[in-house]
C-alpha cells in the first residue's frame, strides 16, 4: 500500500486540508521540548486548540516509561478512536508517536510530520513503529502507516549541522541504491551552505526511493533488506563507539559503513572503483573517520554477528553491482569483512 | 479476511500439523498458573521442547506490568521473528499473549487455543488483541489476527460453573444477532449438566456467527458494532462492580447488559415483548441480577458515555427489532437508559 506522503513547505496548509479531510473528533498534537519552542508556534493556526502533549528531546526517551506517560495523558484529555494524533518531530517522536497511537484503543490514526532530515528520508515513511526496550533499539513495536505524512524541507535550514550531517548519510544511501545521477548530485551538495528551502527536490527523491521499496515489502520479508546498505558495518562502529564511551551519530556510522559496504562491493561485485573513491572522498571531507584499529576488528565483527539481521550468525551485507542495482543477502566471510576494513582505513586515511 | 480457525477435539493433532507448517525457528508457549497445570501436559507431544512463559490466573494481570515480564522472557528465550507463539489459556491470554506477539519485534506469528468457552466463542477469534490499562479495559491493544486458532470443546467440562455461564452470555449473544433458533436453542440449555464434548456444534455455531461478522468489518469501521450488542451496559456494570470491590464476571455483566439492552430494543425498535421475558427469565435464573439502585445511575451513565465504542462521548447501543436483526449505533439519552435501567430492576426483580 503506498502511503500517502504530501510534500510541501506550507505545512500549516497541508495540515489544515489533511484533518479537514480526517474529520477527527480531537486532535492530539506530540511534541518534544525542541519541536514545542521552535516549530508548533509556526503551526498554531492549523491544530487551533489541540491537546499538545510534550516528552522530553533525545532517543533515551523512546521508552515503554515515555509510551505509559503519553497514552495517560491521551485518556486524560479524553481521546477517542476517532481522534487523530498528529507527530511532530524527529524519528523519536515519529517512531513513538506512532506505535502510542497504533496501541491506543487498539489504534487510533496519525499523521507524521519530520522536523529532521533523518525523521523525513527515514523514520517517518514506511510504517514502522517502535520504542527500545531492556538495551535492544526498536524491539517493541508495530507496523503500521501513518494516514498521511507530510514531508516538508522548512525545518532544516536551522538543524545544527550534526544533525544534517546525520539525515543526509541516509539520503546518500538511498541515491546509491537509486541511481548513478542521484548519487552523483548529491556528492555534489556542500552540506554546510546548502539552502534546504529550496531542496525539497532532493528529500523528495530520498523519500521516494525509500518508498518503491517498502511498499513492495512492508513487512520487510525480502527486499527491503536493500535499505540496510551501508547498515550491517554501520551498526557496528556505532556499537563501538557507543562501548568506548566516545558516541558517534547514526548518519556517521552509516557514512563510514557506505564506503567500507562500497569496498566490499567493489571486491565481490565489481562496484566501480571510480564511484568509491568519490563516495570515501565526500564522507572524509564532510563527516571524517571514524578511528579503528585492527585491534577493534574482532569487537566489530562480534557486533555484526550478533546484528538484527543477520540470520544464523553469519554477516550479512546488502551490495551494489553500482549505483542503482542492489543485491540482498549478501554473505560476507570474516577474512572479507578485514580486509575490507583495511582499506575502508586506507581510504579515509588512518 | 478470514481467519483460520480449526474446530475439532483433538487439539495434538491439530496443533502439530500447524507448528509443522508454520516452521517457526522457535515456540513459545503462554499459559497461565490453571492452563500449566491442567493443559499444558496434554499438549507436551505437540509443543516438545518449547519455552513455556507463564503469568498469574485472572484479569487483574491482563497488564502493562505482565506484558514487560512476558517480552523479557522472550528475549531471554532468545525469540526472533521467525518464532511462533501459542497462547494457551482463555481471554486473559489470548488478549495478553496476542497483543505481546503482535509488538514484539514489530510482530510475530501466534497461535490461540481457548481454553474457556468465553475465550472461543469470544476473544479467541476476530483479531482483537490487547490489555486494560489505566482502569480501563482493553485501553492498550491493536488488531491483529491470530496466524491460527484451534477451537475446542474437549476443556470445557471441567470449567467451574461461573466460568461457564460467563462465556454462555456471549454464546447467546452470537445466537440473539444469529436467528431466533439459535436464540432458542441456547435458552433451552441446562447450563450446569450440559455435555460439552458433545456440543462442539453449537460452539462452532457461535464462533461463526462471530466470524462471519468480523471478516465483514475486520477494524471495526461500522458492522462489526453488531457485537457490542449488550456491552454498552454491560462494560458499565463490570466497571461499576470493578470499582465497589466486588467484580463481577464478564458474562455476568454481559448477560445483565443483554436484559437491559433488549429493553431498549423493545423501547426503540419493537424488540418482542416475549422475547425479552424469556431473556429476562433465563438471566434471572441462570445468573441473577447484579444489583444496583438509581444511585448507582450517574456512575453507570458517566462509564457509558467514556465507553471505547462512543462517539463524541454520546452512549452508543447495538439494538434488535428482533433476535436476526440487529441496528448498530443507536444514539441513547440519558433519560432512556434510566428508564430502560428501572425496567432491569423490574424484571430482575430487585
Amino acid at each position: 500500500m503506498l502511503q500517502n506522503v504530501k510534500f510541501t513547505n506550507d505545512v500549516v496548509q497541508a495540515l489544515s486540508i489533511i484533518l479537514g479531510a480526517l474529520q477527527p473528533s480531537s486532535v492530539l498534537v506530540l511534541v518534544d521540548d525542541n519541536t514545542r519552542l521552535h516549530v508548533l508556534p509556526h503551526l498554531k493556526q492549523a491544530i487551533g486548540d489541540a491537546t499538545v502533549i510534550c516528552i522530553p528531546a533525545g532517543e533515551q526517551y523512546k521508552s515503554l516509561e515515555t509510551v505509559t506517560k503519553v497514552w495517560n495523558e491521551m485518556i486524560a484529555a479524553g481521546a477517542t478512536r476517532q481522534s487523530v494524533m498528529v507527530n511532530l518531530g524527529g524519528g523519536t517522536v515519529t517512531d513513538l508517536g506512532g506505535f502510542v497511537a497504533s496501541t491506543f484503543k487498539r489504534g487510533i490514526r496519525f499523521i507524521n510530520i519530520p522536523t529532521t532530515i533523518l525523521g523525513a528520508v527515514d523514520a517517518g515513511v514506511g510504517g514502522k513503529t517502535g520504542i527500545d526496550f531492556s538495551g535492544f533499539k526498536n524491539e517493541i513495536g508495530v507496523f503500521r502507516n501513518a494516514e498521511s505524512v507530510i514531508i516538508s524541507s522548512c525545518f532544516f535550514n536551522t538543524l545544527p549541522i550534526e544533525e544534517i550531517k546525520s539525515g543526509f548519510a541516509e539520503m546518500l544511501k538511498h541515491g546509491m541504491l537509486n541511481s548513478h545521477d542521484e548519487f552523483s548530485r548529491l556528492i555534489g551538495t556542500d552540506l554546510v551552505k546548502n539552502d534546504w528551502i529550496n531542496s525539497l527536490d532532493i528529500i523528495e527523491n530520498s523519500v521516494k526511493t525509500k518508498q518503491s521499496i517498502v511498499t513492495a515489502d512492508p513487512m520487510e520479508q525480502g527486499l527491503r533488506r536493500a535499505l540496510n546498505l551501508g547498515h550491517t558495518v554501520g551498526h557496528a562502529l556505532e556499537s563501538l563507539s557507543l562501548k568506548r564511551g566516545k558516541p558517534v551519530t547514526h548518519g556517521h556510522a552509516v557514512a563510514c559503513g557506505l564506503v567500507t559496504e562500497a569496498v566490499l562491493s567493489h571486491m565481490t561485485l565489481k562496484f566501480p572503483s571510480e564511484d568509491l573513491h568519490l563516495l570515501a572522498t565526500f564522507v572524509r571531507d564532510h563527516y571524517g573517520a571514524i578511528n579503528i584499529t585492527c585491534k577493534d576488528y574482532p569487537s566489530l565483527l562480534q557486533f555484526m554477528h550478533h546484528d538484527k539481521k543477520s540470520r544464523s550468525g553469519e554477516i550479512n551485507c546488502t551490495l551494489l553491482r553500482q549505483c542503482g542495482d542492489f543485491v540482498i543477502d549478501n554473505v560476507v566471510s570474516d577474512n572479507e569483512m578485514q580486509t575490507a576494513l583495511d582499506i575502508y582505513r586506507d581510504l579515509m586515511g588512518i
